[in-house]
């Protein structure tokens, strides 16, 4: 006599099955999810891995790689104008991993998924003799033909971003180094909003149908703005430029790089901020900055593409910074 | 000035870009895949992780892993009628994995997702300390209204599998023990063909529109099929009983359980089939099987549902078979 009910089914039923809030789930009990597209679009699918160790700290909250693991995926469905449809989880957990972190992981997903609208559908859960490693596959839409590509920029256009940039680099700088005198003088709340901003991205769902309605190119800023726009610049085979005085920064990033200047590099090149950077041809750009108010989200010009090849990140008098390598790379 | 190129791009570039075989991955340039979803269909979203040491041999070739790692997707698009649309990938690489290893294994990505007719949309390359770690996520479609469901069968239906079974697991054990006497028997390409079943899964992709013309409850044998049976009928809400005589089995499969019939649960209860079983009305079962002929896919009958519930093994008696635990599990 067969039960069929394994270790790996009740694995599931205790931990994914309460959070998975879609029909197209089937309850988890199928080993493939069915998602019916809405008629007339595009799907945009987006995939990212962290593993602890590299991506996150291994002793960092359960809830908080849960949220991070989904919403850099999210991000990068905002950048290409999309809305999430679901998304299915892949997670490798070494032997032993207590039933609470489980527990907590599980839960802040489903709030996650729930909260951003995005339904865990499906996936995988394995054991490994490894770090906890998590895949998170992401699947949204856009109207047919809106995709917002990274590789539609053109010259003359002016180069625009959301929120403020720099926060998830410092706040990873802040958490390795809290004594640093750069830090020195940041109360409570601005050393929570560094830390917060790296641990918990906050993806611009919310501009996502103004970036398809005015950006010629687009994508979440992840591995450091200027190598991320570098990035975006060359597939489209134009140059540019970015004023770093024009970059917004947070009263506490600001703070930072006033009482520490050469940290002006690990916000421009250090990551993990999860806007949106874009491309606006500058005729467009008044109704933009209406649309994004509109949507809540702050936008900024920052720089402009020119003909050529290349990106200059410039000071305030108008000379070239050198970032350093000014990309994060995960090689 | 920033190049905008940094090692995970050139690392993109070198491996990934010249199997991306669909204007859909947009030349891996983006960090978003776009997707254009045939009319009228509903997507089948599957997502399957696999660790090196857990379900795969560390030493073995990366094709044979690339290979596994596409197909045991593919394999559950089949079993739910579903034809294949694109795939990403996730993959965890320790530092100083050879380049020639991720040459064998993007090339032999490559002539799979060309074979299957699944491009390799877009993915994500992430470094980890722990073992080489796989997620692949497939994306299939069928018509609206297609999806063959796990939870579907009810009771008076024929249990029917394609193929033939143990193949696999058998192949496994051959790898861990060849000198075991069960082998002994066996010729060379006898062993060749159990050690290639447990490498190189066949995904019954020419079955599934078979699958959905007939069958009312589908899934593929992944974990054993006792236990993935018993699983089926467990969500289907009935019962059933699998006669162990009439489970096909290669010459091979037969000459080893002839040799040591003990190993008739490993047959049984092993996995790594990756065959597809269903439940087909009685009264439907001739136009199956000729359907299925035509697909040039063997199928056997080889148990019926019932009310109730629990799945029987029987003999050839009719007496139950202990299998012991029946179903391998990941926990």
């Amino acid at each position: 006599m067969q039960s069929g009910d394994s270790g790996e089914d009740r694995f599931i039923a205790r931990f994914f099955r309460p959070i998975a809030g879609s029909a197209a789930a089937l309850g988890l009990m199928d080993d493939a999810a069915l998602l019916a597209p809405p008629d007339g679009c595009d799907l945009v699918l987006t995939k990212d891995a962290v593993v602890a160790g590299v991506h996150f700290f291994p002793d960092d909250p359960p809830a908080s790689i849960a949220r991070k693991a989904l919403r850099v995926n999210l991000s990068d469905l905002a950048a290409k104008g999309a809305a999430p449809l679901g998304a299915l989880l892949a997670i490798a957990l070494p032997k032993g991993t207590p039933d609470a972190w489980m527990e907590a992981f599980a839960a802040a997903l489903g709030a996650d998924a729930a909260a951003f609208g995005c339904p865990i559908l499906g996936g995988d859960t394995v054991s490994t003799p490894g770090p906890v490693t998590i895949s998170l596959t992401a699947l949204g839409s856009v109207p047919k033909g809106g995709f917002v590509p990274r590789t539609g920029a053109g010259p003359g256009q002016a180069i625009v971003v959301s929120g403020t940039i720099g926060d998830g680099a410092l706040g990873l700088v802040l958490r390795q180094d809290a004594a640093r005198r750069a830090f020195a003088g940041l109360d409570l709340e601005q050393r929570g909003h560094l830390l917060d901003r790296y641990l918990h991205p906050q993806p611009r769902l919310a501009l996502a149908p103004v970036v398809r309605a005015y950006a010629t190119a687009a994508m979440d800023v992840s591995d450091g703005l200027a190598g991320d726009v570098a990035k975006m610049l060359r597939v489209s085979g134009c140059g540019g430029r970015i004023e770093a005085r024009r970059v917004p920064l947070s009263a506490a990033a600001a703070a930072v790089v006033a009482a520490e200047p050469a940290l002006l590099a690990t916000v421009l090149g250090g990551g993990d901020d999860y806007e949106i950077v874009a491309c606006v041809p500058h005729a467009r750009l008044p109704a933009f900055a209406a649309d994004a108010a509109r949507a809540g989200v702050p936008v900024a010009r920052i720089g402009e593409t020119r003909d050529g090849q290349g990106l200059d990140v410039t000071d305030a008098g108008g000379r070239p910074l050198d970032l350093g390598a000014g990309s994060f790379s995960h090689f």
